[in-house]
């Protein structure tokens, strides 16, 4: 079903480091009917689970969610890093390979009343998908799945992120 | 038209600085209706222009330009700033109130053939769009507009985007 999207996605090699094979999604974009692709199965999936936000994770959480939300009728949630949200903000920092992030969620940008489909373009080590799922902890929402378009399965980040019966489903994994 | 955009959009005086009054899309995109009309309006826009490729101007301009894109049957095309973009970029360096900013756009991304409807969330001073318009100039494709939800007309944007019969639409302007 994801034939369109597999076919798209173009292998970058030593991006951004050495020995990364970076999967670059940006031939999935520009591929109308790839792009849709990937949109079609992110609603077919979660269309009748009464989602009312679609959390999204900077960056390109952002190209996915937002059609996701507007196809689910939900509202669209923004994760981001530090600094960029106005208003009052609950934060999570976390570690990385070297150093740590902070992301942030605005205070009231969500309630115990939320189910949430938390959004992001890759699931790599999990680090990332941790933090914004205890970011929606703390304002007391339900964190229903974490959807992603692709998963790098030996980096084992789903492992990080099955607890508390939270489903993890990505489009496409290497 | 526009009633529920406006309605939801929140002023945060004094972000990112004192005596701005910086004007926070994030309630527009948690209220599905408000988010809705907002996609509705650059779509019934640019329906019957033959649009091509939507060029996105990261990150916030990534949440309107993935609906619109799929919408309008065109594909996305991501502007991003220095080195996120994988492959080989043109690249376009502008100036801010302090220093210098990059922004990039894969040299593959666009043909002669393609007309392109730049989306970005904010017009402010026009400094991002004038050097998004350049990256996809250098790519020999045809500009055909630049939309946005918010126009700070004050800082006169506009009208440095205005040369070469370039549409400059905002569903918003304050």
């Amino acid at each position: 079903m994801a034939d369109k999207i597999k076919n798209a996605i173009r292998i970058i090699p030593d991006f951004p480091k050495p020995g990364i094979q970076f999967k670059d999604i940006t031939p999935v974009l520009s591929n109308p009917e790839a792009f849709q692709q990937a949109i079609d199965i992110f609603v077919a999936r979660y269309k009748d689970e009464g989602i009312t936000q679609v959390a999204c994770i900077e960056s390109r959480g952002f190209i996915f969610g937002a059609p996701v939300a507007l196809a689910l009728g939900a509202g669209m949630t923004l994760i981001r890093k530090k600094g960029k949200l106005p208003a009052e903000t609950v934060q999570e920092t976390y570690a990385l390979e070297y150093g740590v992030d902070t992301l942030e969620l605005h205070a009231d940008a969500l309630t115990a009343k939320d189910k949430v489909l938390v959004i992001d373009d890759l699931l790599a080590t999990g680090g990332t998908a941790v933090a914004a799922g205890n970011l929606i902890d703390k304002l007391g929402a339900e964190v229903h799945a974490f959807a992603f378009l692709v998963e790098l399965s030996f980096l084992e980040g789903r492992r990080k992120l099955q607890d508390n019966h939270r489903e993890v489903f990505s489009i496409l994994s290497y």
